[in-house]
């Protein structure tokens, strides 16, 4: 029987009240039992309640729930058996029941607030929490695996750091509550579930959880396979990108018997798989297709009568994106026309393509060059991918205010998304002081 | 809470006991039982401890367990899990708890014997038990939803008559055993499990289950759609067939930032599936191919590591059926070449295409135009799918014994694997009639 | 230069003047002749040039050109281009110019009428004329390669034996001729152009060819691998068919600099291809399907704009070949729309799927019996393909007529269509006899 | 018949002597002239023929034929038969037979030199003259169509503006001629064939042609719609690229007869198509995949058993292109296998990706500024396609040398490639004014 849950691991002391050391300590073990708990989109339960936790005990106010979330945007929510499931099994590894219950259905992340004694602008900083649907690895040479803090959730692994953007964004907030005296302005700490998909971007910035924030940073560590030291002050290259599942419907027959009565559904994904990963490549820049689950099909002597593929698209700008999308869209409407199926195509998340601003960068390197640990300072980062706190930095430049997305590279043993991703733990502290002296400094 | 279990619906009064009329009621009612709890191949754990339970009632010995069955014969089992499951679902169900340990992993079907006390041959007569992989249709035309005995397990259904298949086998237990003083000889009557996926006469007859039979019927209702009354004596066209399992392995990587590291599972089976089915026709006679199930991927923006596809080929002929079978590996293992992926293919069954004795056929259609209710007997009837049972047909024929396929058409309302599909109950008693009059005058 | 041309080789001596002996040599030397210069369907000016010139040395009254033929239901014919290269071909070999002029546009076959002195019914026979679309094997152990009479026109070749039967037509002509005081009634002797496709019975038989014919005979070597001398009355299995070209167009792009704006009409052809041989098999009997040619795209770096295929589906019934035939056009359709191309498909020729008359296979199976040379005679056999003729037999049978396939088997050296078929000339003979004597005693 | 042919068109002044307006007016003929007479790569038999005479006119020494290639690096030559019926063509055309025989085989292109009277260094200067593989567009609102130059060689067309090319390359011969007096150095102008598919560079520079350059300049018109006047003296983004025609060969068979005993090449060449577009992108840059063209079967009714594919793979470096035709080479093999074809792989042309000198790039564009009718010189120009003068440019450099593409666009009409595509005559004398200065100021 499982004796060891989630909420056992629990830290016992503020970490505001930690010296640096002491809170390096304990950013690891956090950062090493939310990576044991691993939790996907939409269903960080145990995560949340853990953070709400943290920042009640550093007395830093806290909202979360549906008043942090505009429920017309939250797009790609899990069905509700498995919200359900989840749920349950965030109570069951100790996690509050009244917190949980305001979660329930998905509203999970949470924004804190931290008020500085002096007058000041309003930052926003956005960390996310969720995991990826993968296994972990389970091989000798994984550090998780050595170590004893592999996943336990089957089919879930933190492979992309949010486990660590999480206790960052913790330490930030130790750091600045134990500076509220020098702190001018208000600091604005956004723990954003569901990132994966680029999904929970969207419902937070339309409920207006970034509305005030003048300035903006998002972090992300990793990315570049680049010596630990090594800061970006602004990132480029972010994909547009929009995701959406597919549901082709046919009809079952028997294979031996009636096989001309059937509707294969999965021919029809099989014919639109091939023809997404051949859409043209754009000359306006990079673009991407993948589908990224395909389930097809009830029996071996059944014609499979329906067929569900979860697709994205991703382009180098706004534009490319929906070139691949509407391309995207033809194929898989054709495919299931060849065989007669129905074809349904619902939006599950997707974002933009975001500028950091010039100023704020160049502002932000020059502070960032005077941190101690920081080795080497970018300006421009190749970022390569999507990330969907660019929803959040359009909200804000679109008020006027000026946003950037920091980078925290290290030496990356696998990379991101892989089964043997892992985290060079060192990167926590560094990202904590970096943030935070840029809040103190700005 | 379910407070309505399998066990509880359980008949009391031992069916030998019964006249023809009550008879009649007792096979309705088996069947609509059998029909609410199906189980799908090697794990009919509830279905064969009813069976067992009321074959005791009857008097009448009955083997089952490891000893009917050859271990090293027993291709596509479920796995250990599903197995596990299934039989955890028995017992809450109600199933007897020893009879259940004794079937643990797969080892489900019995074999009961009914010694007539006039000296004569050993006929055998097989009958089949499990379900199919799909979800009953619930709309409110389809009878079995109208009148209550929709299956309440998920995504299993009896689609295929083989819950009549078993009712009708328990009806013919009775009448020879009232008639064992006019039975010349033993009737070895077979409950087989796994007939779908052509799976469980494999391992019975490689235990040697139908070694002793001189005569051999195995039986099947519906199959074309004629009146009720039109009985086949005899049939032809059965398809041989092999099923196999494929596996592809890749190479996950994150499908926006590095596209090129993956090895793409997924397009490698929709690789395989496209070209599985555009493996040309054969001459030689009919042929059919079918992916029923793919499963690749696991979250959308990961390029897909792995896949899983089941796959079964047919053909008029042995000869057909291994020209299918050679192509599909082929197929597969190209495709998997294609993306650098590996490839595991592995056997799960299959049979071979057996010839009716043409002897045996006429003196049965002799029989059977004497029975009341039959209209009409066919000599030749086309089958025109697989028959599991074609396996011990070829072994009894073999050994120097005759063997034929006994068809019981109706009218039907849908054809076979088709979630709306559904047996006239009218029958079963035809067909216990039936046969009962072949063993007793043969 | 080529100083050996098609006419030079030319016979001398009328074939009805020669004993059975010297015909065959004429019969062989004839074969080799239209071996050597095959022309494919609707082009057939040469050979029938040849045809005629012989039937008028034999003083028996011919029919050619626009006379023959419903314009109307000439399809599949080639470019008009094509036709002209041809007759200009036919022209440089020495055919007969104003017999050419007749048969400028396709209009190409003749029908000849041998008048009996005696009064009796009407009898059809029907030979064809036209060769395949491949290249002729050069390999040293083809005996048409070794023995010099290897097909001189490129691309075209005899692989289905029809030069044979030109020559057996004229065989046959030349027996019944110097037979006419015993010869009860008239013979039709129609020398058909474009079988290849399924395309010349249809307008030959709309301008009333065979409206007259009481008794209708086609007539085919090969066939089966049988030992010569085995002789089939009837046949079955003829497959129904359909011929239609499909025509893609799309958008032609540069490759490297702006691949998004073209329309890929080579990747929509592709895509058919796939899922035209992936169209399920049908209960209902056997079915073919094939895209015979395929040409795509101009240059390596341009998005190929247009694409060409060449497609034929067969069914055992008409039924079936519907089937295959409405399927194929869906799956035509969806694959230009999936890449927003224009899809044109035009028919190019089909036929039906008739049956032999029984009784007049019985009738000819006890006359052929009897002829010198005939070792076996089957009255059911396999025809596995199309057979043009059958348009003609559904005529024939719809006004009361009889019809029925005769075929002279022989021990085949390859498949017909294979580079590396030929005839065993020993069955030329054979054929004239037994046609000649099913005329004459019937 | 025709009487108007490409040499009857000939200009007639030496261009030496010509004013720039009249040079004007004779590049514009000179270029409609070439238009109408498109030659492809390899058989610029008429086009070299008219370059050599009229360089010689201005007494220029000219060298050509073998003399100027490496035969060993000649790729991706047409077929002798095609070579021949192209010589033949510019005979018939009016081409000096002399001349002709020298270039028999392929050895197209021609090597002027102009020596300066004073000392100083080589410049080399490349154009190139061969058409695109597309028939041009006749529409009415297409200039060469109303205005009478269209092309006259179907299936050819100068869609690229290498009619252009040549027209200003002997422009600037004709100013340099002119200026020998203060011309500083020599001045080697290449007159490249076979630039489409990236061939011809390679093997006249295995034969040495650039190897004394000490400066080199390519030029290109079009490419980007911007406007007259705007003038590029630099270039990036040149694709690496690989060209490779691929010939998978099967086995035929009667398509209705023997389905199965087919080895089709078609289907294994549809399944490459698909998979050869589905390779996935590359993290590194842009890349490209095309098949340009595919042939494949002979006949509607046979099983396909050769198919032709021309493919081409490029990358924004060397390294990005390695893997994309490392990947394509794997796909068409492993199509190959899975229909049991075999597949032969044959290199045709390609080169890397060379980077313009800094430096030379901004002495150059300073000097452009001075230039009459240049509005706006831009320092870097995103080439965005494969330029086969790479192969000479890399070579140039590596022997110490430094190099530049210099660009010239226009208002594009259509793309490149594109059967609409023309050019705005205009550029012509610009480029040749351009062009000239750079060589005499540097």
């Amino acid at each position: 029987l499982k004796t060891h849950t989630f909420w056992s691991e629990r830290s016992s002391k503020p970490l505001h009240l930690c010296g640096e050391n002491e809170l390096d300590g304990q950013l690891r073990a956090l950062r090493r039992q939310l990576h044991r708990y691993p939790e996907s989109a939409w269903t960080e339960f145990a995560t949340t309640c853990q953070v709400i936790s943290m920042l009640r005990e550093m007395d830093i106010p806290v909202r979360y729930g549906r008043e942090i979330h505009d429920e017309g945007y939250m797009h790609g929510l899990p069905g509700e058996q498995e919200l359900e499931r989840c749920l349950l099994r965030a109570r069951e590894e100790g996690a509050d029941e009244e917190l949980l219950e305001a979660m329930r259905g998905g509203f999970t992340g949470c924004v804190a607030e931290i008020r500085g004694e002096l007058p000041g602008p309003t930052i926003g900083i956005r960390v996310d929490m969720d995991c990826n649907d993968l296994s972990e690895c389970t091989e000798e040479d994984h550090r998780p695996a050595v170590e004893g803090f592999s996943s336990c959730h089957r089919g879930c692994m933190h492979a992309c750091g949010h486990d660590a953007h999480t206790a960052i964004g913790l330490g930030i907030a130790s750091r600045l509550q134990r500076s509220r005296h020098q702190l001018r302005g208000s600091v604005i700490l956004i723990f954003q579930p569901a990132e994966e998909g680029l999904r929970g971007a969207a419902s937070m910035t339309a409920a207006g959880v970034v509305d005030r924030c003048e300035v903006f940073f998002s972090l992300h560590v990793g990315i570049a396979d680049l010596p630990l030291g090594t800061v970006a002050a602004g990132a480029e290259g972010f994909l547009a990108s929009t995701k959406f599942d597919v549901e082709l419907e046919g009809l079952a027959a028997h294979a031996g018997l009636n096989p001309e009565m059937g509707k294969n559904a999965m021919a029809a994904a099989a014919t639109a798989v091939l023809n997404l990963l051949a859409i043209p490549r754009h000359r306006g820049g990079a673009s991407r297709i993948n589908v990224g689950t395909l389930r097809a099909g009830t029996g071996r002597n059944v014609i499979p009568e329906r067929a569900e593929l979860t697709v994205e698209t991703r382009g180098e700008s706004t534009e490319v994106n929906r070139y691949m999308e509407a391309r995207a869209k033809k194929v898989c409407q054709a495919a299931a026309d060849m065989y007669e199926c129905s074809c349904q195509m619902r939006y599950m998340g997707g974002a933009g393509s975001a500028r950091c601003d010039g100023d704020l960068v160049l502002r932000a390197a020059d502070i960032l060059r005077e941190v101690e640990g920081v080795e080497q300072v970018l300006e421009r980062f190749d970022f390569g991918g999507g990330e969907d706190a660019v929803t959040m930095m359009e909200r804000v430049q679109q008020r006027g205010g000026k946003a950037t997305e920091l980078v925290f590279p290290f030496a990356l043993k696998a990379p991101h998304h892989n089964p043997r991703f892992d985290v060079d733990e060192d990167v926590m502290l560094l990202a904590v002081r970096c943030v935070t002296r840029l809040v103190l400094e700005l």
